[in-house]
């Protein structure tokens, strides 16, 4: 497995830098109006420029025609195959709403439910209360346990309906824990068993959690209490800097790509609002990390929305700030994506993701664009995901030769 | 690995239907007077017209390097890689010679062989008999086994000088049998022993079988009896269904296509005798399933005669139809081989096959044709058939997105 031979190859050479820049969703398809994608049509001169003097290709994200969500496609990029890391409900859940979750984090999903006096559970989903009820009966929990409950931090997330995610943040919160959720109306609440000695704490900490949340939610007609399922933790995984011996800093002005990043052992830098901000933060931090991975959220957006000329726009954004990322002098400079959001499909697709990898060590097809189809005939060809950060190494003169 | 996720992904849309056009042995060389190959050289402005507006590539049926028969082939277009699909010998013999073998027949390779009245092996080839020797011995078996033997169907397919196969269809023929072969002239029969419990019916049965065989070929003067080598049934695989969602059809006028399909749980569609009743067949059972295998033999066989103006005729014939096939409105119409067979050279290569994936979701590049070079830059760039169901499904939208 190439990983565990980069760990065996890789020179420690701070000076050589990587920049990693993500334009989320970037891969498009052609308008059926002009025949054109998103990036056929964007007029991109400083990404155009790069295209000829890098080394290009087309990335495959997972595997083909394997459609990935963020999290496991951030996972791939960053050279960990999703396939192989499993997430427990509670941790891509919490992930999946945006929260940054952090290692040692207890996430679990749940349900407002209604829960008669002697336990037994009368309706597993309290009548699927709107949205803003869920909103106000997450507000009214939060309020609530700021008296009746120290034993951890507790963040809630409201989600549709009668769903919403419960992160436990502290000390020793093992994720070995069975639901209480019994599955069918009509049976008693289950209790909270730690599965394993090391989770006793965690399951006092839920128990006195369910305890304090009956007390705060009593008076409510029918989200009286909550069934908690897929207690999870975000997995354990070799951390980045030990496999590519990279000090990486992630920026990133959503709360989930950071949250994935810090999975990967990445430092995550500040909470910039967005791509200008993120941007100035990696001129400042510039001198402290030897990686640094950045991630521009505008493409995506303008792909979810089936807004082509607002896609184009948020193209022509990023390619305007590349000659700052360039002034920085890094010794490779990566433009890609997490993945395809073509407008005319609304949601993210399985399709290569567009590559450039910049380095004095680049074999460019001159004529290149920045362009799905122009890269479908470049030095790298189709590659997989989990061998970008190999090739970044590789363009940066960061791996020994391999044998002699 | 992908096969098991896509179980995982697959969503139920019956009405976006998938059409598998497998044109045997598709993919060819150029022929050395024009440097064009026979794909170039054929007027084909279905295929041109698609391979424009459709994903395209090439598809490497097993390894680099690898020659694929044409079962295998089909099994790893289906998803299954040949490799890890265990054959008996029987079995293969059983396809290979294009017969339809059905889960539950118990197949087996034989020799004519020269036995002494005590069951000692004399010639273990029976002097090589010429092959027309070689089907009376299986009339005169076939006649007289009609009156004596009631314990199964037994199917004889005479081969090549001493060798035949038998297959026997019935019920409870478990295959762990040993060969009565002894390997060595000089040496007595083997008794037929079941090699498990569940096997001892199938022991009973070839038993008595090679009992009533000895019987009508008592009088021959050489080949008198029967050597059984390589007891198998058709390997067992998790069904196509499951695995992708979708209720396949098949239609091919060669049996042994329809073996393969039979093998992995598709619904054999009729036995139609040529191109044009198959897509009568296509036309006819369109509302009754969600994916159709089509086989088309010519292109194949005209390979294998070396008769590049054959092969050019049997491309264009395969053209001509593509409309009908384009009138049923497809969500995603495939059109690939299963392999090449290049006319210069008169049988199977490794050579990836052309391949094109026409989808509302297809990343087309406008100037393609459908030509073993122009797909060598094509969106789907080089990929292992055993991701083409999954990137079918894909192009179908009939995989959900993996993980958040």
């Amino acid at each position: 497995m190439i990983h565990e031979k980069t760990r065996q190859l890789v020179i420690a050479t701070p000076e050589r830098k990587i920049i990693l820049l993500v334009l989320d969703g970037l891969g498009g398809l052609p308008h059926p109006d002009t025949g054109l994608s998103e990036l056929d049509t964007a007029s991109l001169p400083n990404l155009d420029r790069l295209a000829g003097t890098s080394s290009s290709g087309r990335m495959q994200v997972v595997d083909p025609g394997v459609t990935p969500g963020s999290g496991p496609a951030h996972l791939s990029l960053f050279g960990y195959h999703p396939f192989e890391i499993e997430f427990g409900r509670g941790a891509l859940e919490a992930l999946g709403s945006g929260f940054e979750l952090r290692a040692g984090d207890l996430a679990v999903r749940a349900n407002f439910a209604t829960i008669r006096a002697d336990g037994v559970v009368l309706d597993r989903r309290a009548e699927r209360p709107p949205d803003e009820e869920n909103r106000r009966l997450c507000a009214k929990l939060e309020g609530g346990l700021a008296t009746r409950f120290k034993e951890a931090e507790v963040l809630l997330l409201p989600g549709k309906e009668h769903r919403f995610t419960v992160v436990f943040r502290g000390p020793n919160l093992d994720p070995a824990l069975n639901d209480n959720d019994p599955q069918r109306e009509g049976r008693p609440l289950l209790e909270i068993v730690p599965q394993r000695p090391a989770a006793s704490p965690a399951a006092q900490v839920v128990s006195r959690f369910l305890g304090a949340a009956q007390e705060i939610l009593k008076d409510e007609p029918k989200a009286n209490g909550m069934l908690l399922r897929g207690f999870s933790g975000l997995p354990e995984v070799t951390p980045f800097e030990e496999r590519y011996g990279l000090r990486a800093g992630a920026i990133a002005a959503y709360p989930m790509y950071r949250g994935v990043a810090s999975l990967v052992g990445m430092t995550v830098l500040g909470a910039p609002k967005n791509f200008t901000e993120e941007i100035a933060l990696l001129e400042k931090e510039y001198a402290n990390h030897d990686f640094f991975f950045v991630h521009f959220k505008g493409t995506d957006s303008a792909g979810h929305s089936g807004d082509f000329a607002e896609k184009v726009k948020q193209l022509e954004i990023a390619d305007a700030m590349i000659p700052r990322i360039e002034a920085l002098e890094p010794e490779v400079l990566i433009v890609t994506g997490d993945h395809s959001t073509p407008c005319i499909h609304k949601e993210h697709t399985w399709h290569p993701v567009p590559t450039l990898v910049c380095s004095p060590l680049a074999l460019p097809s001159t004529e290149a664009r920045f362009t799905e189809k122009s890269f479908m005939t470049g030095d790298l060809g189709t590659f997989h995901a989990t061998d970008l950060i190999p090739l970044a190494l590789a363009h940066a003169s960061r791996l020994k030769k391999f044998g002699a």
